[in-house]
């Protein structure tokens, strides 16, 4: 179900009410870094920079940062404590986004030149380093840091993040076929690390910040790491079938690069003619061109890949929303979480 | 004053104490990684596979951890206290040189290929940044961390070490002569951010897990930025007049890279005609031959730089005594720390 009109105009100020509470406080924090670091760091952010400092433009629609501030308000404590968290979470998601484009050898990233591409390796490296001390200097430093509870929940986020990372390197070594291929349930723990942890620490650190009890802080942390896992399967599904013009990116981009994602997986499990014939083009181990991909496409269709990952992220969705009904949250602002995360889902497809 | 048989034979004791008390915490830190990311980051600490785990080798002296546990000590408490913390500082420690290897194209580290040379760019930056976040979240999870105050510490450290390295990435690009130069206390600056803001972790870490007055903190960790500066300017040294059968670089190494360090930095500051013999050698912009790193060396030594490097070095050593000097501390193990520091300064040089 897509979003009402009326819905996607509420959502909208949702998103631009923390988005004005959490930026300056974000843009103080850039600022703080060496001159240069603070650069690449504005350059990963979508910014530009005018003769005041810095201009945060097309950054994205900042769904993460408010999490983290309604997450707060809906366990009974007020926006301003949690934008040390917020400001964390968006440094984490461009230190994350910055080592990954170098992993990933990603030429581009919001509309531009991905940060090694701009800078060079070494510097994007280095930029990455500094964003992600930032993000947890940021969080140890503010007064509703509750001891070192807000960023123990981080470090276990990011700790979760690069296992997340490392099966997803892995997973491109692994067979299409076979007992060495990557199952689905795999995949789905590497997407809720790789992705799910960073949503996790969004929802959770917004309940650690208002000082809420441990099942609260626990109940939100695992309803952002099930819409992580729908994301991801969202993403999946756009990195196939997504139109250039909203991915950035050329059609069915993951094909092209071979990628083990989720529609994939799910068809080779199907034991369908399908399948079988997808293994046929994704064996050979060479990039696919234009038509090997738009084939290996319509296979994962037929063979239930597409709809299986629709479901996948709808599942997950529903349990986010199953977290949110089993705690006792402020209603307003629980309503507002609950109106965000369709958007989540329903991105540019 | 190089120290006596009598003194390494005590401190080769402290250090094999310390040594033993951390390592098994370092280790099992280590386990709790993604098992690829743990055989990165074992591979990185100079440690070797068996078959019940990890065997930790040749993985140099171990003067961090021991700064560390002494510095607890000194602060009055057990040593036992101050192993996370010292389990994070050589994380830490470690993390940086992966990247920093990176950065710097650096093919070889502790007599062997370095992380990103045997693993590849790309996993090699994600095990730097699972080594970071094992380093904090480890310091976080321990009984002694003071709510946040050490992880706070030792986020302060690693924003200060970024800066360093941005600094010292960016002295690469500046002119040798001229308005433009790297000013000598530039370099210190520099030095203290990028070396000792570590070995300040270090130390201020000891004391912070001991649960010290903020003073004995403040004191401690200035004593190990001192060191840090006193360090590098030996690296320094040995980088340019270092034996390669001790630094495992070929000689000169540092000049033939036109490195700017504090010998050149120093010697070009003299103002003589060796100075001005140097610029013309360096200011080519053509990486040394072995006649021409020769050459360079002999006009740094001849206008100073060598003589002004080791003095750099004593003082700051000095300091970091004075540093001791003006604590109230615990008297063997102050002793201790001070018969560390000569270890920092006299290697194998």
């Amino acid at each position: 179900m897509t979003p009402s009109a009326a819905a996607q105009a509420d959502t909208s100020q949702t998103l631009t009410r923390c988005r004005e509470l959490v930026q300056p406080a974000l843009v103080e924090a850039v600022e703080r870094l060496h001159p240069w670091l603070a650069e690449m760091a504005a350059h990963s952010l979508g910014w530009t920079r005018t003769q005041d400092g810095f201009a945060p433009g097309s950054q994205g629609k900042g769904v993460r940062q408010a999490l983290t501030v309604l997450c707060a308000e809906a366990a009974g404590a007020p926006a301003e404590c949690a934008v040390a968290g917020a400001v964390t979470v968006e440094l984490v998601h461009t230190f994350s986004l910055v080592h990954d484009d170098i992993m990933d050898g990603d030429e581009t990233r919001r509309q531009r030149a991905s940060t090694w591409n701009a800078y060079g390796v070494g510097p994007a490296i280095l930029a990455g380093d500094a964003m992600c001390a930032l993000a947890a200097q940021n969080l140890c430093d503010s007064p509703a840091a509750q001891g070192g509870a807000a960023v123990q929940h981080l470090t276990h986020a990011l700790n979760d993040m690069a296992r997340g990372q490392a099966d997803d390197l892995l997973h491109e070594f692994r067979s299409w076929m076979g007992p060495d291929a990557v199952r689905v349930q795999e995949y789905r723990l590497m997407a809720e690390r790789k992705t799910g942890a960073l949503l996790g620490c969004a929802t959770g650190l917004g309940a650690v910040l208002a000082g809420a009890p441990a099942a609260t802080v626990a109940g939100l942390t695992r309803a952002g790491r099930h819409l992580g896992v729908a994301f991801q399967a969202v993403d999946d599904l756009l990195g196939i079938w997504g139109d250039p013009l909203d991915t950035g990116k050329p059609v069915h981009n993951d094909l092209r690069r071979l990628k083990k994602t989720y529609p994939v997986l799910a068809a080779l499990a199907s034991d369908t003619l399908a399948a079988r014939q997808l293994v046929g083009i994704l064996a050979s181990g060479k990039t696919l061109d234009d038509a090997g991909a738009r084939q290996a496409a319509d296979l994962i269709e037929e063979a239930g890949g597409r709809s299986a990952t629709q479901s996948e992220a709808q599942q997950h969705l529903d349990r986010a929303h199953d977290c949110l009904t089993a705690l006792d949250l402020e209603p307003t602002a629980c309503d507002e979480i609950r109106a965000l995360l369709p958007f989540l889902i329903h991105r540019r497809a």
